[in-house]
């Protein structure tokens, strides 16, 4: 019995979630490019990729690096959908990892790419615009998506399509519906952009776990969702995921009870602490789905149940386990060095995480 | 020039932060036990040991084997603050930690006390009882403190007095000094219960980094704070910290800016999502501290300035270095393997994070 709180990956709905959206994609004519920040993991790569993805997407160098090294697949095929800002060193990086393995990277400014290719020089690096389609966080206004791509071929750079993220669309109501609306009109624009600079913009890449349904190969070629595989309690909330789709928990043990409260051994250093204002706790018990965590230290998860509907059933005791499903998986893993597998057939099997903390 | 995002820490401002506390624990006539868990560092404990700390503080029995390991003195004496749940797997473990160093747990039920005795056997374990003084997480009511007290002791353990963590004090207002307060008449209460058990309370241990100012050796025999040898941005909005008490920042790149926003490397992956109801922001630009951290994502910190002041000053563009402050350290400082410490005269060294994620 591995002593608690770790995070344990249920195997057999890993991959019903792999598949799921594998077939999605497929049926839908686009490209899935997996977003592997979320679970950091060869074993779980390798499952994308043999499920059909044609290659992975990564937050940075260093996760970009450690995948590399990994070789997950023949061509591991990455994109560090991320506009960097490379200096001397991280160009050198860079030109590394183009010479092991088919790279793609962003930008986002006229002085990045500017940058990028004074670093990276004639290394075999494809490049993607990003756009900013309502997230407000980084990219272009679509409308300055050509003049940014011409930019970037003056300077060198091999300009193969535009990306975006729709992040606004982790919210509540009809918000995924709305930015998978915005992300296709904003690629849109911005490739037509590209076609009147004289650029082909072959790679049209959006997505998101909670936007896939809504995905269309009319505008897009690509989807980058990462949180998929696993689920967690902010796609529960969104209505993305349901409990029997969560396939990672923090197995935690009850530490303490004072009448309706119970406190566990899980806490923000192992759960992460992200909690979106329309969330409505720190996470979830995946068994007792009235229950909230209403609190969360570094070592404690402090959880309500609500006994003013008197179904709650019989509340954990210390000593007892329990399965909590994180509100943010991605970082959650970030947390361990590892995940204890669980197959079908029962057998335990630690998978480590690679990459972890790697955010240079 | 190291890679961004990367923690650093100012080690002159360091050493000033420890030997303050330690100068004001001594005038209150009161034993030092700083928390680890905020810097899980063997320089940095060592700096707290030389300067007159009595033993460590830790979360986990995976840190009190990190530091009985590291030998950072001739006597670690270290307690785990924290109620375990005690297996099989996790009593062997206190048992060979106990015959490495001095070790004190905690206890907060007559089950958990049971549980403990069974498997440490007569181990050389000391135990304090954990008090509720208002935080609603973990602790006994003082009242009840002698009562778990006797029962632990007939169980055979060796009961050597009572502690509590004022983390009700971490609010606006003065909450901090409520909770001091709380802390000292929970203690005071409880300490009698024991007395009335026929025990004596010879450890009175409380505190924490915002309460520190007002504890006084009338109760406590002890205090325990974790975060002051960095501070961070939560105790910058607590009031128990200025900017220029800041040792520990993260260097970050800004990667994009449009108009009054920009946006820098170091996202929650670094930085922690810690964010209180009360603070304005999901931690502080060290050097722009009119600017607010307005969204944080994994590897993104969305910045905005207010430009309606006027006095906001030149704003950071893409390339330029910032230096970011947590709002909560301690999660930070566990995000990272190492952090790059910057003495006086301006040398650099690696200082390792040891038991980074030892949760369990």
């Amino acid at each position: 019995m591995n002593d608690t709180p770790y995070l344990t990956v249920d195997v057999g709905r890993l991959d019903r979630n792999i598949h799921a959206v594998a077939t999605r994609a497929a049926v839908a004519g686009l490209d899935l490019r997996p977003h592997a920040k979320t679970h950091k993991s060869v074993e779980i790569a390798r499952r994308q990729l043999d499920a059909g993805a044609v290659g992975l997407t990564v937050a940075t160098i260093g996760e970009a690096e450690a995948f590399a090294a990994a070789h997950v697949s023949g061509d591991a095929d990455l994109f560090i959908a991320y506009p960097l800002w490379v200096t001397e060193h991280k160009g050198a990086r860079l030109r590394t990892l183009a010479a092991a393995t088919r790279l793609r990277v962003a930008v986002d400014s006229v002085d990045g790419a500017n940058r990028l290719a004074a670093e990276v020089g004639d290394a075999d690096i494809e490049v993607l615009v990003e756009v900013d389609s309502g997230q407000h966080r980084t990219g272009v206004p679509p409308e300055d998506a050509g003049t940014l791509a011409f930019a970037a071929t003056r300077a060198g750079l091999r300009v193969v399509g535009v990306f975006t993220f729709p992040g606004h669309g982790y919210g509540p109501g009809d918000a995924r519906r709305r930015a998978a609306e915005q992300e296709a009109a904003a690629l849109e624009m911005a490739a037509q952009q590209l076609r009147d600079n004289g650029i082909d913009p072959i790679v049209r890449s959006g997505g998101s776990t909670p936007t896939i349904e809504y995905a269309g190969s009319d505008v897009l070629t690509e989807i980058r969702p990462g949180v998929y595989p696993f689920g967690d309690a902010q796609q529960m909330e969104l209505g993305t995921a349901t409990a029997d789709d969560i396939a990672l928990t923090a197995v935690a043990t009850v530490v303490h009870r004072t009448g309706n409260r119970i406190v566990t051994d899980a806490g923000s250093k192992i759960l992460g602490a992200d909690r979106p204002a329309w969330a409505p706790g720190f996470g979830r018990l995946l068994d007792h789905p009235d229950a909230r965590i209403t609190s969360l230290s570094e070592h404690h998860a402090v959880i309500e149940f609500d006994d003013t509907t008197g179904d709650v059933g019989p509340l954990p005791v210390p000593g007892d386990r329990v399965r909590v499903v994180p509100n943010h998986v991605c970082t959650a893993v970030n947390l361990v060095d590892g995940v204890i597998a669980v197959t079908a057939d029962g057998v335990e099997e630690h998978w480590p995480v690679i990459a972890r903390g790697a955010n240079a």
